[in-house]
C-alpha cells in the first residue's frame, strides 16, 4: 500500500481455491474477483452445476478474466486435490471431527511458511449447504472464520475473499498508519512559528489571549491544535491568508 | 470461535456502515450480510440509485432483514456522518490528500479503543467510481485495503466485510489453532503403549523390524507417526480392530 509496496507482486504460491459444486456462476465469477484482488489466480471447479465457462460468471468477475481463463472443472474432489500437498476445508459449522481448526490467519501463515514445492488448496462447499462431511475429511485441517454465531453463513465469495484478504496480509507487514507526503513535507519550524506569532499577535491586539498569567497554557494549547496537522509549507501560507483576511478586511455581505 | 466464544454477542459498539450513492439493491443486501456476519448492524444510505427498501436488496441479504430494516436514508453525506465523532473514506484508489491513510486492521484497532459515547463511521463510494474527493474530504481518515496493486477494485460489499473481518477479529483474541475433542480427550498412555505392541509384535512376527540394529529405529518411527494423532480411546481399538482384522483373517476376494 505504500509507494514502494505498489510495484507488481508475483501472483504465485498462493493457495488454489476449489469450489466444490458451486451453483450460480455469478459467485463463481465473484469468488475469482476476490480472488484476483487478493493475488490469487488459480480457481479449480468440482461439478459446477452451470455449464463452465458461463457468461454470468464472466460478468460478475469484473475483468478477473485471468482467473476464469485458468479455471479447471473436475468431476470429483479427490481429482482436484490430488497435486496438492496440503488442503483446508473453509466450513461455517462446526462438525463432530476430530480434526484441526484454524482461523483464517493461522492458515495463511501456514501457507505462507510452506516450502516453494509444497502446493496448498482451499476447498469451498456450494452456497446452499457447504461443504459435505464426506469433503471435508479429505482436508488436513478445517479453515473456520470466527464470525457472529449468530449469523455466520457467508456467501461464496466473501468466504473466499476472507481466505485471500489474510493471505495477501501475511506476505506483508502491516504498515497500519501512513501519510502519503507526495512532494511536501513538513514546513521548516521557522515557518510555523512566524504562524504562531502572527495569530497570537492579532489575537492579542483583540483582548482574546486574557487574562495575562492565562496566557502561557492558552498559547500553549493553540499551537498544539496546530503542531498536531503536520503543516507543509502551502498549508502554512494558505492559513496566514486566512489570518489576514480575518483581520484586514471587512464582511462584504454587511452583517 | 471456542466453545466459550460462541455464546451471543451484543451486536454493538461497532462502525455505522455508510453506503454513498449505491447503485444496486443487491450489493446493498449483501453489504447488510456482510455487516451482520460480522457483528455489525447500523447501515446508512445516502441518495441510494434505487428506491429503498428494496426487493433486490432483501433476497441478496439472505435474513439479515434486522440490518436493512433499521438502516436510514440520508439525502447528504453531511447529513449521515452529522452524530459521528470519527469517519473513516474507505478508498481503493490513491488520493493526492494529506490525510492520514490506516489499514483495516488498524481502523478497527482505533475503533475498539474509542471512548463508549465515540461512534464510528466508515463511508464507501458507489460501486463504479468510489467516493468523490468531497466525500474523502470530509473523512478523518482513510481506511485502505492493501491488495493486488494491478487488480485493487474491490465489490461494495466485499469492501465492507474486509472492514467488518477486521472488526470482528480486533474484538477477538487470535486462538490461531483448537482441536474440538467434544467429550473425548486423547487416550491413557497404557492404551497407546499396548497398541504399539500389539503392531510390533504382528510386524515381528513377520520378520518386518529386520535388521535386529535398525529395530529400536524403526519402532521410533511407527510410534511417532502415531503418537502424533493424539488418538482417543475410540481410535485405538479401531485401530487395533484394523490390525487384528489385517492378521487374523484371509482375504474374503481370493486374491
Amino acid at each position: 500500500m505504500a509507494g514502494t509496496n505498489r510495484t507488481n507482486e508475483t501472483l504465485t504460491g498462493g493457495p488454489v481455491v476449489i469450489l466444490v459444486a458451486p451453483q450460480l456462476g455469478e459467485n463463481i465469477g465473484m469468488a475469482a474477483r476476490a480472488m484476483l484482488n487478493c493475488g490469487l489466480t488459480e480457481l479449480r471447479l468440482v461439478s459446477p452445476r452451470q455449464a463452465f465457462p458461463n457468461e454470468r460468471a464472466v460478468a460478475a468477475a469484473s475483468g478477473a478474466d485471468l482467473v476464469l481463463d485458468g479455471a479447471e472443472v473436475f468431476g470429483t474432489v479427490e481429482d482436484a486435490i490430488a497435486d496438492l500437498n496440503m488442503v483446508y476445508a473453509a466450513t461455517a459449522r462446526r462438525r463432530h471431527f476430530l480434526k484441526e481448526i484454524v482461523t483464517p490467519a493461522r492458515a495463511a501463515a501456514e501457507m505462507r511458511a510452506a516450502p516453494a514445492e509444497g502446493r496448498a488448496g482451499v476447498l469451498f462447499g456450494p452456497e446452499n449447504s457447504g461443504l459435505d462431511n464426506d469433503h471435508v475429511a479429505l482436508a488436513d485441517r478445517i479453515v473456520e472464520a470466527p464470525l457472529n454465531p449468530a449469523f455466520s453463513s457467508l456467501n461464496l465469495s466473501q468466504a473466499v475473499l476472507i481466505i485471500g484478504w489474510e493471505w495477501m496480509k501475511s506476505g506483508r507487514e502491516d504498515v497500519g498508519a501512513e501519510m502519503p507526503m507526495g512532494h511536501t513535507y513538513p514546513a521548516e519550524k521557522e515557518l510555523i512559528l512566524k504562524l504562531f506569532e502572527h495569530l497570537e499577535d492579532e489575537l492579542d491586539a483583540r483582548g482574546f489571549l486574557v487574562p495575562v498569567e492565562k496566557r502561557p497554557s492558552m498559547v500553549r494549547n493553540i499551537r498544539n491544535i496546530f503542531h498536531r496537522m503536520a503543516l507543509t509549507d502551502q498549508e502554512v501560507r494558505t492559513l496566514r491568508g486566512v489570518i489576514s483576511s480575518l483581520t484586514r478586511y471587512p464582511r462584504q455581505d454587511g452583517k
